[in-house]
């Protein structure tokens, strides 16, 4: 069987892990979850070579230093996005970069997965499907009433395990997150997709041929250094960006998903991190100096400052720099609207 | 009438308003309430020359630099301590370097009054009391069921406005200071006292004669330098401290109090503090640089970094050099049992 090339998107730069998380240093460069940085752990996921072949990273210039720091030597292609310009240019310039017959695995460098053997089992399932020429998405397991993803809903049974997806499903509201975690008839759409190159390329073609040949002619006209690639920023630059979601996974007739229950959380905000970290028998995780009296889910997270808190439930203290947060694990979504998180 | 000679008290250094107040900062000298320190508000409030004398400050070497400094040059008799023995010696140093018939009005430094004029009718009250030989407290009138006071149990009416006091009651239980609160007999000893020198010194030397003897003695030998007297450290650190309640006020025959109802707080913990404070009218107060979403009765101080909260009610966050404190309302009484405030 064909090895399976990870492709890491290492692009954006949220801001509702702010103040830890900032400009200059995001998510996935952060060790947020253990020891590993959540882009060291990405490309420490798919390194077994009888399963993975080198990785292809996507990246801006802006986070570039930080990619090669924490490859630490490692052997990957690096292709170095002129602009951001979304999932779809992304994934296609290293589908673009690569043996037409690869099987990509397209995965966000920004995520925690906490069963690695799981999640290894549904990229084999998903290579599968995907060297039949299904574009494949990874149909997380549904935990919780979740309205801050998308959803798959799923379709008639395709090849061992798989499914074809009946439906993308838009963020929902509460009441139908609440009705699809009762049917379990829906995944949550991880943003991990498996698909051949030149499968992915023909789709991107079809209903975006704007994208596909901008890419083209960036990849044409780019210029190699080393491990890194530049495609051309000229071309790249005229794209008008989209997600790969809508501009090809929403639109193909071959879509399909493999379920995947594998300890996974986006880290979308401060409260999700305590809920993806080890925590005390009283629910307290801390990283840095803290002493912690009656406290019960509480996190903390101090770059040098000691933090002392008394008789709280439920709250994220972060200390960064010049920074300090203390928010309700409820009040966690709104801290990338704070004005420190927007001026940084 | 004679005019009033303030007697100021700064010792000691608490932790309960760590990581604020510091064994090289304590609460007197800081501006908790306002712009004013605790100690420059003590001052001024017994300012007026109509019904004060100069003050004595009765203080230890290791404040000596923030008392003369937040005096701003203003005239006073600053008592410099050898050492640390309590309440009762402190005031017994100030009495002896006084005239005999000097009406005294003892004063600690690190509360605050909110209604100064209520303070100034009241202390005429009390020195009008004392000038016919009367040992006063001020009746603090009690607002809530405190557990962590002195309550002086209201007896028969003396002089102008004033009464015995029937019972020194020491830290009530709950259900205890419930029943006062209901009853409206008794009034929180909030250590404000007024007596003549010379009344003093005579219940001194009745029920502790060693100090009253240490402390004469002390005088005698002592050094002037300036506006500052300091007593013989050989002569005052025999002394076995104690406080002016258990020395004199609940020993003397003579035991008075005058109510005062004054908007006071010994500011004895953050929410404390953040009660005496002026706060917005969702309840928050903020010092220094903070936003705040979707919060109540929340208090921010800040030396330096800025502080975003989100989403809590009744919490405290403090933030002094590489400190970062955050408690709820009722565990802020725990504070001073931390381990960063033991061990400054």
């Amino acid at each position: 069987m064909t090895k399976i090339t990870p492709v890491i998107l290492c692009g954006g730069s949220g801001t509702r892990l702010w103040p830890r998380s900032r400009a200059a240093k995001p998510k996935p460069f952060l060790p947020l979850v253990g020891t590993q940085t959540l882009f060291e752990a990405t490309i420490a996921r798919c390194a077994d070579p009888a399963q993975f072949a080198v990785p292809v990273v996507v990246t801006g210039a802006a986070h570039l230093a930080h990619v090669e720091a924490q490859l630490g030597g490692g052997e990957a292609a690096v292709i170095v996005e002129p602009s951001a310009r979304n999932t779809a240019a992304a994934i296609a310039l290293a589908a673009g970069r690569l043996d037409p017959d690869a099987i990509m695995l397209v995965c966000p460098s920004d995520h925690h997965i906490g069963d690695e053997e799981a999640f290894r089992r549904a990229a084999a399932s998903a290579a599968e499907l995907a060297s039949e020429g299904w574009l494949v998405a990874f149909g997380i397991e549904a935990k919780t009433a979740e309205t801050g993803f998308g959803y798959l809903k799923r379709g008639e049974a395709v090849g061992a395990g798989g499914y074809r997806v009946a439906q993308f499903v838009e963020k929902p509201s509460l009441d139908k997150a609440e009705v699809f975690l009762a049917q379990g008839s829906c995944a949550w759409n991880g943003g991990i997709f498996a698909f051949r190159a030149r499968d992915f390329l023909r789709e991107l073609e079809s209903y975006r041929p704007d994208i596909a040949g901008a890419v083209r002619t960036a990849i044409a006209s780019g210029r190699e250094d080393g491990q890194r690639f530049h495609p051309d920023a000229t071309a790249f630059d005229t794209i008008e960006g989209q997600s790969v979601d809508y501009a090809v996974m929403e639109r193909t007739a071959r879509a399909a998903m493999v379920p995947a229950d594998m300890v996974w959380s986006d880290i979308g905000n401060w409260h999700a991190l305590l809920a993806a970290r080890v925590c005390d028998g009283l629910g307290n995780s801390v990283n840095g100096q803290a002493e912690l009296v009656d406290c019960r889910n509480v996190l903390v997270e101090s770059d040098g400052p000691r933090v002392s808190v008394i008789g709280l439930s439920d709250v994220i203290v972060v200390v960064d720099g010049d920074d300090v947060l203390v928010t309700s694990v409820a009040g966690a979504q709104l801290v990338g609207k704070l004005k420190g998180a927007s001026n940084q």
